[in-house]
């Protein structure tokens, strides 16, 4: 599939031209020629000779970056300086930091925010440790925690590879919801290592988002971590996918007129995503499905299956899906089927596979960059289609749900986030579509739509405090001071 | 020792006074017979027959607090509203939070910020993970860890009790050095489990900032660490104080004219900070001290020696002190020395004690709140004092020091730090105070001196960049950006 030229992509080219004759113009004829695209022209210096001009260039990867320069330098009298990426400057020492909330302009400051009055603060945390969420930032805190095991597409990079990543995931909890998010980037991909760890630091923190870990490693880590932490914590690979999915399906079948309950639905992929997305379209009601992997449909009779351990997810997924026993290719199951999702590799599906599905066929198809079929052929006969792209309609993507789930378990002061939450906010993320509005193209909201993250967080937090105190703490914490 | 009222326990009461007669003056009248200040009044709503009005009033402790309280509300016609305690109202919510760099207002924003555009960002760093110190926010990062086993002088009080405590040293590294630091309170205090997490959690951090761990684990988690890692590690409650007293010593010795190699130095404590002081004094040059700890001087021949094994801190500490072999009290060691430094309990001295050490006694009893020795009365014998404390002349304070040395760390990318670095600090810090300044009442800067953190990060950077590529990082990384 042909890329289109992405800010993502963008580069300012500093050079100098003749001031008079016709190279300015030539400047852009030679980038759009190129098929890239000029999307700011500076003139930063200004003389009788010549002219010192920073072009912003968006082009459509790297190669084409370097293509474009190449045909500027080709331009009779262009001089090429500097090349600045401009998705590189963004990353030059990082993207958030630290602020302290109060000026410590004295030793009065000093004195409260430090020794010796936060003696007397740590005092009262250490008499009555759930005012630690009153008088400490743990209340608005959020460890992002990876091992870079499976950064975005990119498989395992490791943990300061892993950073940039982490670093955007706090920006966006802080731009959508007010969070405070620290990365931690661990060193190991020891599971046992991973949990001790994520264990120690909880004290800090009020949430827990495990980020880009492995499957199926990422389902015992967070497993464990929830079993033993009294903080939520929310691997968002899966559950945030999971309820975008839900959520976007919710409102497809508002598109196409049919119920849940009644749907067959096929997925392709069983990693964290796909089992996740799996568990909690059941538990929202859907109760014909058929995963396929790279093995094929799982079904309970296939070979990898009979050592699969009891817990494991494709033995889950096998008990769990194909009532009929269904066996064969990801193309056979999809003939008939009214959904498709696909969180797996390009390409899986064409057009005659979308073609066989049944009338008012949705297709969800999610490989990024490159999707499972092509969403302008899957079009031609699906009613809805879906991707993890920006550049098509109805994108599905994370930063529709992980600000608000958050912001909903931190203010209920969840001790977990669990099922029930998660539905609750694939409802409320629905619902910010409208009927007025809701079409095959506007089944999910745009992630700067100003209305999502709060309907989010409303449910969530409602959610979490109809589970009553041990799920959510009481609504007042104690309040003295010792006067 | 009777303490003076202290913003750090200031409240601001809500109250209502008849508009007439003399009750606003009874209140400040009523504060101030009860030992309290009025450091503000502010009439917040006035009418024919009443005011309301806010005081804010210095306490000298949370009962002397209740007291001025209760006087408040025995004036006629008073009535009492709200009582805030100023300390606690700063620490609600937490004292830091995270920010991001960059607004994310639209998609091309979030595109390079997030996906697609930060793959190529993780890519790069990937291919060369020295990046991570240009591309992400590792640079800048330092990682405030401690596990509330030896918090200020309040002991074991646990992580999240030692929370605001790191809060306020984070809010500190900013404010003094433009450093983002993030708190880990760990929930273990289990050595092996606190050095397999600092290492796992180091890749997004360019410094460790060890706080407030007790002996004798701290000298062993520290050791194990700067074995480990490639960043540096520093325990400030060990080394921060030991440059501040070093740089107090060396300004001491130009007041009263000795040279610190004929020195005979008497220290109070054989902790964690206590033998830091003493490495870092016979590293400058001391030749002469005697240690005391509650049993007494340390001495080859002690029998809680016996079995002391050989790396540990009493056993470092009696070889190489006391080499004429003193036994006895701390009282006795202290008879003729030049130098008496407490980092122990108060009231370990009297004025007799002082005045028996030699002409030109230096005297540092920074056992906090209450020194070793009154130093009003040692100051009658004692050329030149210094406490722990605010409320007199020489401050001996780590925020003088922590800012600067990790400033200066990480501009070189230092991936250690070693004594030769911690001399140059205090060199720097002593140096700070000028001929035409020096003087008995002005030894070490206040920590407002805008000039200390800049002179002690140069002279760290300077020193650690001297130690050459094993030690600091080569000036520039690869600026490659795949064009």
């Amino acid at each position: 599939m042909a890329t289109a030229p992405s800010v993502s992509y963008s580069m300012t080219v500093r050079l100098e031209v003749p001031a008079g004759g016709t190279a300015v113009s030539a400047l852009t004829t030679a980038v759009e020629s190129s098929g890239g695209s000029v999307t700011g022209l500076d003139v930063t210096a200004s003389g009788h000779e010549r002219l010192r001009i920073d072009v912003t260039v968006a082009a459509s990867s790297t190669e084409h970056a370097g293509e474009i320069v190449g045909k500027l330098r080709g331009i009779e009298g262009v001089t090429i300086g500097k090349v600045s990426d401009r998705t590189f400057l963004m990353h030059l020492g990082g993207k958030i930091e630290m602020q302290s909330k109060h000026p410590i302009r004295n030793r009065d400051d000093l004195s409260m925010i430090y020794t010796p009055g936060v003696a007397r603060v740590c005092m009262a945390i250490a008499e009555n440790p759930e005012d630690a969420r009153r008088l400490t930032i743990k209340r608005n805190s959020v460890a992002v925690v990876t091992d870079g095991s499976a950064v975005l597409g990119l498989g395992n990079i490791g943990p300061k590879a892993a950073l940039p990543v982490m670093e955007g995931k706090a920006a966006l909890f802080k731009r959508f919801a007010g969070i405070d998010a620290w990365p931690l980037c661990l060193d190991t991909q020891d599971s046992d290592e991973i949990v001790a760890i994520v264990k120690a630091i909880a004290p800090g923190f009020a949430g827990i988002n495990l980020e880009d870990i492995s499957a199926p490693r990422c389902f015992e880590i967070e497993a464990r971590l929830r079993e033993a932490l009294d903080i939520p914590v929310f691997h968002d690979d899966q559950h945030g996918t999971a309820i975008v999915v839900l959520a976007a399906l919710t409102n497809a079948l508002r598109v196409v007129g049919k119920q849940i309950g009644d749907l067959r639905v096929v997925m392709s992929g069983a990693g964290a995503a796909g089992t996740a997305i799996l568990k909690l379209l059941i538990a929202a009601g859907v109760k014909h499905a058929v995963v396929a992997d790279i093995h094929g449909v799982v079904h309970a009779g296939r070979e990898d299956l009979v050592d699969a351990p009891a817990g494991s997810a494709l033995r889950w997924i096998a008990d769990n899906t194909n009532p009929e026993g269904a066996t064969g290719t990801l193309k056979q199951a999809v003939a008939g089927a009214d959904v498709f999702i696909g969180v797996s590799a390009p390409n899986v599906l064409d057009g005659e596979d979308v073609a066989a599905m049944a009338d008012g066929a949705i297709v969800f198809a999610l490989a990024n960059p490159d999707p499972e079929v092509e969403p302008a052929v899957a079009r031609q006969t699906a009613a809805v289609v879906a991707t993890g792209r920006s550049d098509f309609p109805n994108q599905i993507n994370n930063v529709l749900v992980f600000p608000g789930v958050f912001r909903g378990l931190l203010d209920a002061q969840s001790r977990t986030v669990n099922t029930e939450m998660m539905l609750a906010a694939a409802r409320a993320l629905a619902a910010v579509v409208g009927d007025g509005e809701l079409n095959a193209n506007y089944i999910i909201p745009s992630v700067f739509n100003d209305k999502v993250a709060g309907a989010v967080a409303d449910a969530v937090r409602e959610a979490a405090k109809a589970q009553g105190p041990a799920v959510a703490a009481a609504a007042s914490v104690t309040v003295g001071q010792g006067l």
